[in-house]
């Protein structure tokens, strides 16, 4: 059989993504697995295992991999690379409210690294291992012709606190525990020279806070703990008049992106749940493979939710449209379309907005809407609306 | 101040991970981790995580990184990559005596990779994580110029039946679950045409052993999940005048190099239990990092183990030792210091033997004795002991 002239650069890194979950699925129904061990879902920030934990938790883990040429850029120390392997990792366990429990960090590296640059690195490595309580445990050691780190963080979440990426309603607040667009900016601003120092000129002390921003990031993982909280209490007696729980992630790849990956966690949700009776049944945190199977059923109501984003509520400070525009680029683009903040972006129902601000700093910037187009849109200071499109960063994507 | 001018191929791998525990100790230390969550000791076949599992049992997790120019022989196609890349760690889990529970895959391609060859690279894990029963529960994909795919195994294992690389005796058993070397040769033979021609002069069928070996290479689990049982076994009542456990590694970077791995870790285990009378404690599974600080005592019995094998116990054909001649390999380094065998390899008390021996194949090649230089040493056909060096596979060395 001839092969096709079709490249994985045709596709892009979603669409590889699915078709790796779609093989998976296939295979493993066909070779008689047993589900009942765990139950997963690709496609979150991280997996879930369901696997006799004592405390009714699950087993959460999340594996990334940094390349030096793309993930990282020149100006950054080994120390900072060291140290972004562990956030990315965990930042991936924050969006999903589990508490770490190990790192396995697989390392390769250049035959003539310098030593001292070596040390560097694994000092970063073992500086936020320290920061954010993870332990190393393991991993590997490899000879490339740069920096990779693929890492593993592992976590655990008691299932009635687990934070998905569904479970919203129409009304609901979206929000984010930070500005946004702050790491897009630094990165651009380390591009060129130039650029440092046309940014340098506008505003010295902000320049500062976005180089830091994009070059030691942070993972929310204290954050992720609180809102674990509420999502806990949002499953209790006293909360059984609100539908909704806490949907969350975190923002890797654009808020753009990240919005339109929870839509389509929440849509697959629903589909997984629509009963004979086209009744959807209140959320609940286990979403289970097999019910996969049950998906086509003959008639159905479309889902039919979208999200409403304000202009006027987004956390942009006015130095950030000066030095993106004296720098050539689009402030709107950095803010939707690039990620790498590691800030939480969640939603939450209306109901609990004046006790969640009393335990965690964060900002509303929209609400989950009816909208049978499923879409992401924003209410600009004009009063007009725009549907923002979904194009965060994707690897191995020739557009 | 700067930098010295010692590069990382100065030291090589195993010495660059010393140096990442030695500083993850100080570091862990000196940020007051909380150790009482999980008992780890890096430099085992897979990291052990004590964390609130219902049955008493460890979570278990492995992490592999596999570089097409270093660990994929030209003549290996796409489905036996993505096959390896879960035999690898699933292989680390066996090592340890550990039930496989979530398959992690972060994948790294070239942006124009064919499509159909992508397919194929998951086909093969997906077709592995089904043979393993271990299912594939996440990962990342990313963009590189070869294909590299990292991937973590997770598992878990009874607290009492984990195999650990120490707690063997002077008269216990040094056994494999299976021929040695044949992976090695395989690779040789895969080096050039001229290899191929020759070794298929002598004989086809073997070589086709040797091939399927190194391209499709079989973890050893059924196996793994014997052993543990046995060493559970070993902790009972009924065998408390037994003082050994099973010590169990898989062959990943030659016989010699295990060896001396599993003598390093039964030594460290000596030293961390040696206390204040220069009694050593009958063996248990846990280490416990925290006794790693009670160490350095004032005086103390030296390690005093080793081990000796016999030649004409090696399971070694004929036609090993003439195809291994004919295309200019030492069958001797192809045996001793070439890996990828994934067999077992392990260390058993004599008097569990013959009851072992219905439950498994495998092959007694040596003994523990007692040895101050704690050396490896064969006994050769003609009645003359030599010392094997440790110099298995080594990524980052320039020796």
């Amino acid at each position: 059989m001839n092969k096709t002239s079709f490249k994985v650069s045709d596709l892009g890194e979603k669409e590889l993504i699915d078709r790796i979950i779609s093989r998976n699925s296939k295979c493993s129904f066909s070779n008689n697995f047993d589900f009942n061990d765990f139950k997963t879902n690709i496609g979150d920030d991280s997996a879930l295992i369901n696997h006799n934990l004592a405390n009714d938790s699950y087993i959460v883990a999340s594996s990334d991999m940094l390349i030096q040429s793309t993930h990282f850029p020149k100006d950054m120390s080994y120390y900072q690379m060291g140290y972004k392997s562990v956030v990315v990792n965990v930042s991936d366990l924050a969006a999903m409210g589990a508490k770490p429990i190990g790192f396995l960090l697989n390392l390769a590296i250049p035959n003539d690294l310098n030593l001292d640059d070596f040390d560097e690195l694994i000092c970063g490595v073992t500086s936020a291992c320290a920061d954010y309580h993870i332990p190393l445990v393991g991993g590997d050691t490899n000879e490339a012709n740069e920096i990779i780190i693929s890492a593993t963080a592992m976590g655990s979440v008691q299932k009635d606190e687990v934070l998905m990426k569904y479970g919203f309603n129409p009304g609901d607040l979206i929000c984010i525990t930070g500005e946004i667009g702050l790491a897009a900016l630094g990165f651009e601003i380390l591009c060129n020279d130039k650029n440092l120092e046309i940014a340098k000129s506008i505003d010295s002390s902000f320049v500062d806070l976005a180089l830091f921003k994009s070059l030691k990031p942070k993972a929310c993982l204290k954050e992720s703990f609180i809102l674990s909280k509420y999502n806990y209490n949002l499953s209790s007696k006293d909360n059984c008049n609100i539908n909704s729980r806490i949907a969350c992630t975190d923002i890797t790849d654009g808020v753009a992106s990240e919005l339109y990956e929870i839509l389509k966690a929440d849509k697959q949700y629903y589909l997984n749940n629509i009963n004979n009776t086209n009744k959807v049944p209140k959320v609940s945190n286990e979403f289970n493979l097999e019910d996969a199977s049950n998906c086509c059923r003959d008639s159905f109501e479309p889902y039919s939710k979208g999200i409403l984003l304000y202009e006027d509520k987004l956390p942009i400070e006015d130095e950030f449209k000066e030095i993106s525009s004296a720098i050539g680029s689009n402030y709107f683009d950095l803010i939707f379309h690039v990620g790498e903040d590691f800030e939480l972006l969640f939603t939450i129902p209306k109901e609990i907005a004046d006790s969640l601000k009393e335990d965690l700093d964060f900002f509303v910037i929209g609400e989950v809407i009816n909208s049978e187009d499923n879409s992401v849109e924003l209410l600009d200071s004009e009063g007009k609306t725009v549907v923002i499109k979904s194009k965060g960063y994707e690897h191995l994507s020739s557009y």
